[in-house]
């Protein structure tokens, strides 16, 4: 509590293809002074998640890039340590979008409550923040499963997949999961309790997904793209739904494979099968947030949804951190712990 | 009515590109007799569209295919001529898919019966029937446009396009259609007061799509696939909707063209813009018959709705009616009267 220093990670250079620790570039100011209405925060945890990549670029999309030389954007955790904002006061945890650094000042914009009594308060990142709602909705909403039919996930250890999956085992539905180490398979099947769990990385994926979705796939829940997605769209059922909510595997591409067009065979199967694909942005579902917090505090707490976090120390290991998770080496919810958590031990 | 011989269309092969002439066959067989609870129906139209290049193939569809040396599958409307059915009298005249022959045998399975009063018999093949119940339904269903919303339809002086265009300036849309010739465009705008109509035969479609919609698309009705959709999708506002019901462009595609893949910038278009792509076939919607004739039957007595009719005489025409449709070179509805229509003059 004695640091005068705020420590920042910027982005230094936009990336081309994957990003490289020189797009980043560690920084100090002092702490700011909070102003009326205001109140200061320090970090205790930062989330990494693959959206960042998207705001690495000047692509347009839905959200404005970082600017160069910009402070990251991130969602944090952090605690209150000085607050002349009638809301908040010093000691509160609380969950904001406070960017990769060590401090920040806030005028309580986009800012929520943490309470520390129903789960860890690094799940407010993962299974009980952004990366649970988009599961949540996209599945529930969107992907509309019913009891009986057959869900996919791919990326299925990871924040948004595992929750993806074990939701729709709650529904009742044949779930499998796609996920790329073995031993990350073998949680999802084991831990996770998925009806199957396949690898990326195998040669034969299509034909392994045939035999595990013996009735075909009525919900293919996207958010990685590339050759799961291949695989999946000729066992696409009649009526089937498919909510893009990331595509991971595209976001480094930086030119298109030649090869034969495939829109048109796509679009065909959308006609023959009546597919909806349908993309999604969780800030346009922040209605659904209430419901989503009772129901998953529910499930967190009698232990119905198991989740796992991959966390590394130190605001300086974010962009390695990044860089990992793009490349599917991070096994869980990749956080960053840049402060002390008071409410551990 | 002194015929004695049933005139066929028959599928003599399957086509591998665009079909041509050598892949149907006339052929004559006795009249059939109708059995205890069946009715002998004569053929006066055939209904040609789009949809037939599919059941010529053998590929996976939502419909079987024609048998080779089958009689071709078509919507027609038909005059009863001897019935043993208890619900079906000489004299009636039905809508069924009878097929492209001059005479049937039908045990009423998938027959209604027609009303003249309302509108012209052969409409039952067009705005009436079924490719405008698929405007009707794709458009409010699936695209579900609001007022002040900017609609985009190809193949605008066809069957379908020209009825999405008219219901969506109905609802309140700015609607841009876009067909082949300068006297399609000239219809679409002058007689069904679309707000612009551009050819797809430009080389500037990108340009002055983007000219015409100066607010974006939110609404594009998918029937031809192809430059169309590319011209259309950079052009889709957060929250677009696509509906798609055919893909003329395609159906006669042998391979696909060797170019960038498209798939992956079209997957970051849905996710960015959270488009919604859904298939559909009209009869998964059968429900909605009864609220569309009624609306569309108002529509077209008191006329709200326009529609044109592209009739050519004989049925040994309808192959090369067919192939003309699956070019574009139709202006309406194609039609092939095979009989006298007893309501005429």
């Amino acid at each position: 509590m004695t640091e005068t220093m705020n420590r920042q990670v910027l982005l230094a250079s936009r990336p081309v293809g994957e990003p490289t620790s020189d797009n980043f570039r560690l920084a100090e100011t002092p702490i700011p002074e909070p102003g009326p209405g205001e109140f200061l925060a320090r970090t205790i945890y930062l989330s990494i998640d693959p959206y960042m990549r998207g705001r690495m670029s000047d692509a347009k999309s839905y959200a404005e890039p970082v600017a160069l030389d910009g402070v990251m954007t991130g969602g944090t955790v952090s605690e209150v340590v000085a607050s002349n904002h009638p809301e908040f006061a010093a000691g509160d945890i609380v969950f904001g979008y406070l960017g990769w650094q060590s401090h920040a000042v806030s005028d309580g914009t986009g800012v929520t409550k943490v309470d520390p009594t129903v789960a860890p308060i690094s799940t407010a990142l993962g299974v009980m923040g952004m990366p649970g709602l988009t599961a949540y909705v996209g599945l529930l909403d969107i992907g509309q499963p019913k009891e009986g039919e057959t869900v996919v996930v791919a990326a299925a250890s990871g924040a948004v997949g595992s929750m993806v999956g074990q939701i729709a085992k709650l529904k009742g539905c044949r779930v499998v999961g796609i996920a790329g180490a073995a031993e990350k398979c073998a949680f999802v099947r084991d831990e996770l309790c998925f009806d199957a769990c396949l690898s990326h990385r195998s040669d034969n994926l299509p034909a392994e997904l045939a035999a595990a979705c013996p009735d075909g796939i009525d919900v293919y829940y996207e958010n990685v793209g590339g050759k799961v997605f291949d695989a999946v769209l000729p066992l696409m059922n009649v009526g089937g739904r498919i909510p893009v909510c990331g595509l991971v595997a595209n976001y480094n591409l930086t030119e298109l494979p030649i090869d034969p067009d495939r829109i048109p065979p796509l679009m065909r199967s959308i006609l023959v099968n009546r597919l909806k694909i349908q993309g999604f942005i969780i800030f346009d579902h922040a209605h659904r947030r209430a419901a989503f917090e009772a129901e998953m505090g529910r499930w967190l707490k009698d232990g119905t949804v198991k989740y796992r976090e991959d966390s590394v120390q130190g605001l300086e290991k974010a962009p390695e951190a990044l860089i990992s998770v793009l490349a599917g080496r991070n096994f869980g919810k990749m956080v960053v712990q840049v402060g002390d958590d008071p409410t551990e031990g």
